[in-house]
């Protein structure tokens, strides 16, 4: 089970290969949320979100012989992208399972960053027995992107770097907000916050249509999404929170926030005219809550988290056309 | 005149106020410009670009008698926000002076920063005059945007950064392409790398019809564009090298690079879709050369400066669908 001192130690893994984020900030967004806000841009990480620092964390922590046979993980998105390139970086092999209807330029992307990318059939195929056969065949460690203790830990090492730069700001007291699909970063931060910054109270965000973690933590027990996919902010979209992260974020979080996909948008226009930074919807819902939910967040100071910044030039073209 | 002295003060001086931007760099960039790229997004400093460094390094230069008079500044664009806000900072006025046809968004920008506007008719009045009857009345000090000792030094402290980033990469030779208007960002950075890094070498990159720079140090003389105004690259469009900027690129500078209007546009969408940060047209002429003039460079690293991100949604839109 991830704790503080595998965050720590996952840290120091980290240290010289993820990118340490500063802390960004504009008074035209403080205007408009109603309060200091700070804002954490992992869109800048190393394959442009956060997942490549449990991806690392994960395959860093593996004995060196368990590594050498290679990694495999399923995923269309951010963290096969992270899976990729750490893998790389390591030298060991790295296979991704990916819908063979996933976006063209994903696949390209996963396989230029040194991944062997093997394709399914949503309709016809049963992509947990082609990663069974795999792993059988080759010795390949599965890494799970958020219901894995060390990739937790990776994504806790966020949560560090906030406590660090929070306490340099003689920042005591804030709702920090985060995007969150099914709990790793949100919890890996929680765990952080709770060693380091304890006045920092973590607060998951997620797009309307799928507050599975909102609603799990009301009613105190796990909860599911009726639809897993469909919306906008798809790298966030998960069926239910984790076996690992929910006990954590139950324990650590405040209240969930729920942002309409429209808000997220919106965040994505004044991240790109106020902050100069490229945020995907999903990796917009935090800065979403702070500036269009304030009333439900607590204090003088919210800190969010851009989780990523994968979005297509369409997507992107629609925010700026909306909202610019 | 500026020297590395006067650069490490002003580093000194800026300490907890300016942003301490990283390198950000991509796999894929590196393929496409076939050597490694280094990127250093000024566009996240205050204000959106690295003029803040140089105007709060002359703010904070002045006496404080002086200061609490006040600071003027002519210009619509990033040199005005940057003095705007800096001013703020000290609690000081500041005036700025702008054509009345001047962007409505900047001029909301500049006062929301806490700038008084002056507006003046490009066709029927004197700005120089206007600024003399202000100053005169007030006592307000001008504050030039880049033929200016320390508005060279503020600037010159994004070298000292790339200086230390690039020792500690192990990296002893590299050319740093820098974009370039008046000199006063390529000067600066030229200093602290004959300083603290003299293995790497300053290079300017400037839009095509307003290569001024590369003319005036292939000849030996300051050299003048023809036209003032009407490019993409707004921001860095001047119409000729400084008198105290000038002496300090042609002792330091490699040649100019000149890249094409296009060349900007499809570098900010290689920064949109690679980096996740947001470049201005003027901003990306660095990236640009890495990527679309290797030839031109000499060795096994480029560093580029992205040094502003304030670009209108629809110029930004255009190079996306140009080139997303």
């Amino acid at each position: 089970m991830t704790d503080i001192t595998m965050i720590r130690a996952a840290q120091a893994r980290l240290a010289g290969h993820a990118r340490r984020t500063p802390l960004l900030a504009s008074p035209f967004l403080d205007e408009i949320a109603g309060r200091r806000v700070l804002i954490k841009p992992e869109c800048l990480q190393h394959t442009g979100s956060f997942k490549y620092r449990g991806a690392r964390s994960a395959i860093s922590a593996l004995d060196a012989d368990t590594r050498a046979h290679g990694v495999i993980a399923f995923s269309s998105g951010n963290h096969a992208q992270g899976i990729a390139l750490a893998a790389h970086e390591f030298g060991v092999p790295s296979v991704i399972i990916m819908p063979s209807d996933a976006p063209r330029l994903k696949i390209d992307n996963t396989r230029a960053l040194g991944a062997e990318v093997v394709l399914y059939d949503r309709a016809g195929e049963d992509r947990d027995a082609i990663g069974d056969r795999l792993s059988a065949e080759r010795g390949l460690t599965l890494i799970r992107p958020f219901d894995e203790p060390q990739v937790i830990a990776g994504q806790g090492t966020t949560g560090l770097e906030i406590a660090e730069d929070a306490t340099a700001l003689g920042i005591e007291t804030a709702d920090v907000l985060v995007c969150c699909g099914g709990g790793g970063l949100t919890s890996g931060i929680a765990l952080a916050l709770e060693a380091d910054a304890p006045g920092l109270r973590a607060r998951p965000v997620e797009p309307e249509g799928f507050d599975d973690v909102a609603r799990s933590l009301r009613n105190g027990r796990i909860e599911r999404n009726t639809r897993s996919a469909g919306g906008l902010c798809d790298a966030i979209i998960t069926p239910q929170p984790g076996a690992l992260t929910f006990p954590i974020m139950h324990r650590l979080c405040g209240p969930g926030i729920v942002v309409s996909d429209d808000e997220a948008l919106h965040a994505m226009a004044r991240a790109f005219q106020r902050l100069k930074v490229v945020a995907e919807p999903g990796g917009a819902v935090a800065l979403a809550a702070a500036l269009f939910h304030a009333d439900e967040i607590v204090g003088d100071t919210a800190i969010c988290i851009v989780s990523g910044g994968n979005v297509d030039a369409d997507i992107f073209t629609t925010a700026l056309a909306r909202f610019g």
